[in-house]
């Protein structure tokens, strides 16, 4: 029997679930936790998941249901509808932990076809039904929640597939529920080698649809671009018709449509096809650097002038300030090493110093050109090389260390994210207003990074960890959270640079998209689904 | 007193308009074209300039309008409004060596600033008065055709400044109305030295406002992007409220507002300012390389093995076909020279070899080591390097072939230039097709290239020439125009690349963009402009 446990917990079940001991030394010292409380488990969620509100669906509705998609890809059980009611954001999470699922899906359908999905949105908008499409259960917006109930499409199980792989234009048609490691198998194992390129962390556990809809980022999109960047044509199912851009590689047609579904969050429709770019495989010419910087000033100046530098941009591109820096070296237990008392003596202080890693993929000497040019910014800035080790360090671990979230809430710490994308000018004010707002809470631990950088700007990624008011979790975690969205807003970053806006940051959306922004989206919305059955009750603020 | 010819002659008036010996022979080669049609001039479009439509705006009406901008930036005297009756098409031409101007606006206004055009819209909303925003002079496409007369709203006198330049956001905002030089200078001349990097052949008489109403590319785009990667954020006035994009270096918000604005061309509102990225201007870094090559496939192999190479994008980008590459050698004397007698005999034949044409701006490591590249691309694929002096000769001229139209026009010769974009996989057969749909018109001169390459295909630009059926001028064009551009759709070409739909281009965009995609098009247009005054009478296709 399945357990909320089993709903929230992250990734693969087989993966162990355990603070190791730095971990443990480094919550003591920056939150003040005793010994018992980390031993003591909390809210671990494990009772068995027991839906109040039940299938509200008709039996007549329920059969044309399993008339469309047959009898294995409708399921009303508590267990299904309970994995498709929320995702995985801190909220979610402290819900499933208190098991409160007030509006699960009153039904999964996993659709087989397009076929199937135009029937079900016929179906639904006949009965106004909503209908909230699925990917892969990472959304950390309130994005897959269901505050109207209806279906929850799941698009995992069928519809996952390369479909063609066109090697003369660079260019995959793929469908919308394929996971991270499958689409980028297929697409490393085809003809010469390709790569699609995007790696977010949730790598492992989201779909190409999701990308999509939420305008994702991947971990080397300083290279390859963000989702938008890579997606030349879409196919959309949406109760108004079915949309089938074309993959021209650009056109002076009009307004880029595209780039009106791409970020739609399952409000405008369902992809069902996207033909995406793809590059040539080559790892064996990525070359991986790193630095250590004596402040965030001087990392932050080398990241802006290599992205203004015109002499081309690395892949991955990452700078974690100082308080994140700090963690991370007590985290691999590098602490008052030899190393660590050699660099100290160097002048690279701890709090202060900030880690830099950079690298750069493609063709031999442009990489090689790429690196040099680095090297040099960062040499002018007062920097130390460390080499390859620390970002070969990072990849081992780029998709593990969100496994960390669950034992630290299952001992009663709010543990979050939150990003933003802001310009260089804003950048270090906006930086400063949201660390110096986490730490005002006691005993808060906030490490920030950036990991995706352009010529105008950055993102900024926050991490705070935060023992939570036991009795109060969700008030404490949504008041806390709110603070920070609002400095955020207020030091002039954007609600988010990759992770979306879903239900949960749609009150910050009219007022920095301003009336007449959200009045194009609204009419799109208006058009496209005039019954308000896609993904309804609040996603990214286009309706209540 | 101003005549036809004054209108539609392109460019610096003390440009002269003669045609030299080179192209005179070749005309009379190509075209069967005898000494008297060559000296005798038709349709020189020498009368004064006189109007059938008068001024059908009220007194009252026009005083408002005075009211708002001042007596002087209100004109409704012939010239002024002949003068925005059309943009510089072919059919614009012949109409005007006709003496044929059946819709001209109604008033010219010179909005002084965005208050101005605030109450404009607001005063031609409650009258329905139709307002068709007007920038440098040079659309192709009808795009500032007023078929329901109205004001002409043009921006190039007055909002023309650069505003502010951000060095450390890389950024600059700007006003709609500034032509390409004046930028370009204001940029070059800011602090570091920057660049737009945007230059499409029309750069003399066209501004960045319309630029970005219609998803221009420069000749450089390949390098620095078209101009809807340069635009960061746009202010646009509409009859629903004034629309402040915000410049993020990106986001995850929802669809792209600056990405449905970008492209609509007038309808849905009026731009008056832009934030734009700006490169550091790096001229002393700029490698030129030219190759020929034995055949245009060889040559599209290497552009194609260029652009998917992983190693950089060079930036001015071009390739030539067989035609235009002996035409040009033919234009520029060279044919049958000792050098051109050389190359035959290396295997470089004519008609066959293709021309190929690259620059590479930045920093000097980077430059080198995409030059390296292309070479060796180049190398492999049976190429000959001709080194820099093609591109110098090119770029010297790079403006100046847009005035040879006239002077053949006047000798009744139709020339006008279509483009389209289209996979690399596309990209043969639709050439193919549309030369021989020119071709079998007896007498036509069909040049193509290739100036704007990407991973996944490119643009195809075709330039023809042929005499006109003399008495039936406007039918005669139509329809072969008519044809060509049923050839590039028939063969999967957008309907453009870069210069926009306007009217002309609006009929075949419901059969490409599909009805879903034209509806959100359509409600957009509703939500912004519900009283459709904004360049009415097709634009798009969004409404009759």
């Amino acid at each position: 029997m399945k357990t909320y446990r089993d709903i929230f917990r992250w990734g693969d079940p087989a993966h162990d679930e355990v603070l190791d001991t730095h971990i443990i030394k480094l919550l003591k010292e920056y939150l003040n936790l005793g010994e018992q409380d980390i031993s003591e488990k909390y809210l671990t969620g494990s009772d068995p998941v027991q839906l109040k509100k039940k299938c509200r669906l008709s039996a007549s509705f329920l059969n044309s249901l399993i008339k469309i998609a047959g009898e294995k890809n409708v399921a009303i059980e508590d267990t299904e509808r309970a994995s498709h009611a929320y995702g995985k954001s801190c909220h979610d999470i402290l819900r499933l932990k208190l098991g409160i699922i007030n509006n699960p899906p009153d039904a999964v359908v996993y659709p087989r076809n397009e076929n199937d999905i135009v029937k079900i949105l016929q179906l639904c908008r006949k009965n106004k039904t909503a209908v909230t499409p699925f990917g892969g259960h990472s959304s950390v917006t309130g994005g897959v929640e269901t505050p109207r109930g209806g279906i929850s499409l799941d698009l995992t199980r069928h519809m996952n597939k390369v479909i063609e792989v066109n090697e003369t234009n660079s260019s995959a048609t793929i469908q919308p529920g394929i996971y991270g490691p499958a689409l980028e198998k297929d697409l490393n194992e085809y003809g010469k080698g390709y790569t699609c390129g995007h790696f977010p962390q949730s790598f492992e556990y989201s779909t190409l649809g999701g990308w999509i809809a939420a305008r994702s980022a991947g971990q080397a999109s300083t290279g390859y671009g963000k989702i938008e960047d890579i997606v030349l044509s879409l196919r959309m199912v949406t109760p108004s018709g079915i949309i089938q851009t074309k993959a021209f590689p650009r056109a002076a047609m009009g307004p880029d449509l595209n780039q009106i579904l791409i970020g739609s969050e399952g409000t405008y429709g369902i992809i069902t096809e996207a033909c995406i770019k793809i590059r040539k495989n080559m790892p064996e010419n990525t070359r991986m650097i790193s630095f250590l910087f004596k402040d965030f000033e001087s990392g932050l100046k080398t990241m802006k002038e290599v992205m203004q530098g015109r002499f081309g941009f690395p892949f991955v591109f990452r700078l974690t300030d100082p308080e994140e820096t700090d963690i991370s070296f007590k985290l691999k237990g590098m602490n008052n090493t030899l190393a660590d008392r050699f660099l100290k003596m160097l002048g690279y202080k701890s709090p202060g110093r900030c880690l830099f890693l950079a690298t750069v993929e493609g063709d031999k000497s442009y990489v090689n050109s790429i690196v040099k040019n680095i090297k040099k910014t960062a040499a002018k800035n007062r920097s130390l090389g460390l080499g390859a080790g620390p970002v070969r360090k990072w990849f081992k671990q780029r998709y593990s260390s969100a496994y960390l979230r669950d034992p630290l809430m299952d001992i009663g710490l709010i543990t979050d994210t939150l990003e933003t994308a802001v310009t260089w000018e804003n950048l270090p004010a906006l930086w400063y207003a949201v660390r110096e707002y986490i730490k005002k809470r006691p005993d808060s631990i906030c490490m920030s990074h950036i990991s995706h950088a352009y010529e105008n700007g950055a993102n900024l990624y926050f991490t705070f960890i935060s023992p939570v008011k036991k009795g109060k979790e969700i008030n404490d975690y949504k008041k806390f959270q709110k603070g920070i969205i609002d400095t955020i807003v207020k030091n002039k970053g954007s609600i988010s640079h990759h992770h979306g806006i879903g239900k949960d940051f749609a009150p910050w959306m009219e007022n920095l998209i301003e009336p007449p922004g959200m009045g194009i989206m609204r009419s799109v919305k208006e058009y496209l689904d005039p019954g308000d059955i896609l993904n309804p009750g609040g996603t990214l603020g286009l309706k209540k």
